[in-house]
C-alpha cells in the first residue's frame, strides 16, 4: 500500500523510519513538507498532488496545529483516503466533522497516536466497548507534567527548576504553557471521551494545570499520605457523561503516584471487565510513531474504523461532584480552613471549583487548587 | 455463530452470562458439564455430541486441569472446530500441539484468558510483535501471592495469617501451592514467552514461590528501600531467550511495588515502542470471562491467531543472569554476608541460584530467596 505523510518533525520521521525497517507491503510514496525543507524526492509541498493521486490510499497527518492539518485531513476523507493521525488539537477540535467524512466516504479514521503516544490507549477503549461500557477514565496523560511534578518530589526541586530540566531534556518546550496550563490533558481528554462514550465531547469542559504548585504544597499533602497528578478524568453514567481537567490529590502508595519521569498511566473502568490501566511513553519520535504505524497497519489488514456520536449523551458535570483544596492567601467563598493558608470545598462540580478558583486567583495569582479523592 | 462451553465453573458461568446479555449472534448452544450437574436444555456430558454437532464452529474450554482438557481440546481442533481457552495450565504443557493442529486445520486457536485475566496481555503481545521484537517481558502474574504480599506489607501480617484471608475472600485454594510456590507463575511465563518470542519455551524453568516470606523480610527490605514482588520474567537476546519464576527485590517507588490487592501488572519491552504495562483483574468470573469473550468475537470477525515456534531459538539462563539474596540461619554457598542471617550471592543465573536455594532449603526449611534488582 502507499502511503502520503504530511509533515516529517519528530513523529514523521520515526513513522517513515519504522515503516522502512519493519512493514513490508507499505511504502512511504510522498511525504509533504515546507517549500525550503524538501530533503528527498518523495518530498512535495505541493498537497494537491498528493490528493489526486489515486495510488495513494492512506493519509498520515502529523504536522500538529489546527490549520493546515483540518483542511488537509477533510479533503484526504472527501477524496476517499484512509486517514491517521497523531494530532491531537484537529481531532479534539474536529473529531465530529472527521467522524462524518469517513462514514460518509467508507474510508477510516484512526487517531490511536492522538493520546497516550505508544500506549495501545484508543484501540483498547475500542475494545472494551465490543462486550462493555465504560463507566469511566482519568490518568496521567501529559509527560512534561508528570515529569515536573516527579522531579519536585524525587528531588525536592522548585517547580521552575523542574520546569528548565524538563526543557533541557526536550521535554517541555520553550513555551510550556500547553502542557502546564492542561491544555494539552484536555486535547486528549476530550478524544478520550468521544470514544469511551461515543459522544462528540464538549470543548468547554473546565480546566486547571499545576503552572502554580509549589514543592510546599507536595510536602503538605506528603504529610497527609498524598500527592498531586495533573488528571485528564471523564464518567458516564444514566445517559449522561462529564469531564474535566485538574491536579487531583492522591494516595501516596497509589499506582498513578508511583508513575515516573515523562511516562504516562490511563485507565478506564469496564462494566465486566474491571479496573484497567496502561502505562508507557506518552511521546517520542519512536513510541508515537509506532501507534501511526500500528493504525496504518490496521488499514492494510482491511479494519474500518467507524465512530457514531448519535447517541445524544448529556453533559452534565454533577456527575464529577466532589471535595477541592485551595491553598491561598484569601480565603475562597464556600470554604473551611484546613491549615494555615490552605482551605477546603466540599462537593463542588468541577466546574464550580474551576469559577471559584478563578475568582481566588485575582486576588492570589499564585493560589493552588486541586480536586481531593472520593471518601468512602 | 453456535458454540460450546466445556466447562461451567467461575469462568464458564462468567462467558455465559456475558455472552447471552451483551454479545448478539453468538449463542452458547452445548454445555459439557459431569453427569451430575446438567441444569440446562443445553447441557450435556457427551462430548462426542458436541465434537460431531457441525453446527458448532467454536469450543470454549474452561474447565482446567490437564486431562481431559487437553485430548478435548485436540479433538476440536482436529474437527476443524475454533478453539478459546482461559486453561493455563493445559496451554502451558501442549501449546505446541495445540498450535500445530489449529495451524494443520486452518482453525484458531486463542488464549487470551490464560494469562492475566482480563487483562489484554496476550492480544498486546501480539500488536507489539507486528512491528517490534519483544526484548522482555516480566511481571506479577498472580493475584494470589500479590495478595498475601500487599497485605503482609501493608497491614503488617505473618504469612500464614494474610494467606488465612486470602482464602476466606476466595482468592486462594484450600491447598494453595499452585500460588505461593509459583506454579500457577511459572504457567503464565511459559505462555508469554511462547507468544513473546515465538518458541516453544522449556517447561523446566526455575520456579521459587513466596512460602517462606517473613514479615522481617519485607522489613529487611524496606529498611534499603526495596520489597518483594513473585515475578515471572522473560528475555530474548541473540537468538537466545531466558524464563525464570522468583521472588524479585523491587523499589518501593516502583509501580510493582503499589500494585495493591489481588491484582496483576505486566509489562513488557518492545524495540521502538520503549516499556508498556498493563495492569487489571487476573482472575475472577466476569474479567477472565471478559478476555474469554473477547476471543470469541475475534474468531466471529474472522480473525486467524497462529502460533509458529518453528525460528529454534535457543534456551539460555544466562541472559537472566543477576544478583540474588538468601535469608538463612546457613551460610549459602559462593555468598558474602549481608546482614545478620542474610548473604548475598553476586552473578548467578537463575538455575544456579535455585540450586544453591535448594541445598540451603535442606538445612534450613525456612530460608527465602529474591533476585535482587540489575544495579546501573
Amino acid at each position: 500500500m502507499k502511503i502520503a505523510l504530511l509533515g516529517y518533525g519528530t513523529v514523521g520521521r520515526g513513522v517513515d523510519g519504522i515503516i522502512r525497517s519493519r512493514v513490508p507491503g507499505v511504502e512511504v510514496a510522498r511525504v509533504l513538507e515546507l517549500p525550503d525543507r524538501l530533503t528527498d524526492d518523495r518530498m512535495t509541498s505541493d498537497y494537491a498532488c498528493i490528493l489526486s493521486d489515486q495510488s495513494i490510499e492512506l493519509v498520515v497527518e502529523c504536522m500538529g496545529g489546527i490549520e493546515p492539518a483540518h483542511t488537509f485531513i477533510a479533503q484526504a476523507l472527501a477524496a476517499g483516503k484512509h486517514v491517521v493521525t497523531s494530532n491531537k488539537a484537529v481531532v479534539a477540535a474536529y473529531f465530529g466533522e472527521f467522524a462524518s467524512l469517513a462514514d460518509e466516504h467508507d474510508v477510516s479514521f484512526l487517531i490511536e497516536a492522538s493520546v497516550g503516544g505508544g500506549i495501545p490507549w484508543i484501540a483498547s477503549i475500542e475494545k472494551v466497548r465490543r462486550i462493555d461500557e465504560v463507566r469511566s477514565f482519568s490518568g496521567i496523560m501529559n509527560g512534561t507534567t508528570n515529569y515536573i511534578i516527579d522531579s519536585m518530589r524525587r528531588d525536592e526541586l522548585d517547580f521552575d527548576v523542574a520546569l528548565g530540566r524538563a526543557q533541557e531534556l526536550g521535554y517541555a518546550e520553550r513555551d510550556p504553557s500547553a502542557d502546564i496550563d492542561g491544555i494539552d490533558v484536555a486535547n486528549k481528554t476530550i478524544i478520550s471521551a468521544c470514544v469511551a462514550f461515543d459522544v462528540d465531547c464538549v470543548r468547554d469542559l473546565p480546566v486547571t494545570g499545576i503552572r502554580t504548585l509549589t514543592k510546599a504544597d507536595l510536602e503538605f499533602f506528603a504529610a497527609r499520605g498524598l500527592t498531586v497528578k495533573l488528571f485528564g478524568r471523564g464518567v458516564s453514567k444514566d445517559g449522561c457523561y462529564a469531564v474535566a481537567v485538574e491536579p487531583v490529590a492522591i494516595p501516596l502508595l497509589s499506582l498513578e503516584a508511583a508513575v515516573p519521569s515523562n511516562f504516562n498511566l490511563v485507565s478506564l473502568e469496564g462494566f465486566t471487565v474491571g479496573p484497567l490501566k496502561f502505562y508507557g511513553q506518552g511521546a517520542g519520535s519512536l513510541p508515537t510513531g509506532n501507534a501511526v504505524v500500528q493504525d496504518v497497519i490496521d488499514v492494510v489488514h482491511g479494519r474500518i474504523q467507524r465512530y457514531d456520536f448519535s447517541r445524544g449523551l448529556k453533559y452534565d458535570p454533577s456527575l464529577l461532584t466532589g471535595d477541592y483544596v485551595i491553598r491561598s492567601s484569601v480565603a475562597p467563598s464556600h470554604s473551611e480552613g484546613w491549615a494555615p493558608g490552605v482551605w477546603r470545598l466540599r462537593s463542588l462540580t468541577p466546574p464550580q471549583a474551576r469559577q471559584i478558583y478563578e475568582k481566588v486567583l485575582q486576588e492570589d495569582a499564585s493560589a493552588f487548587m486541586a480536586a481531593l479523592p472520593q471518601e468512602g
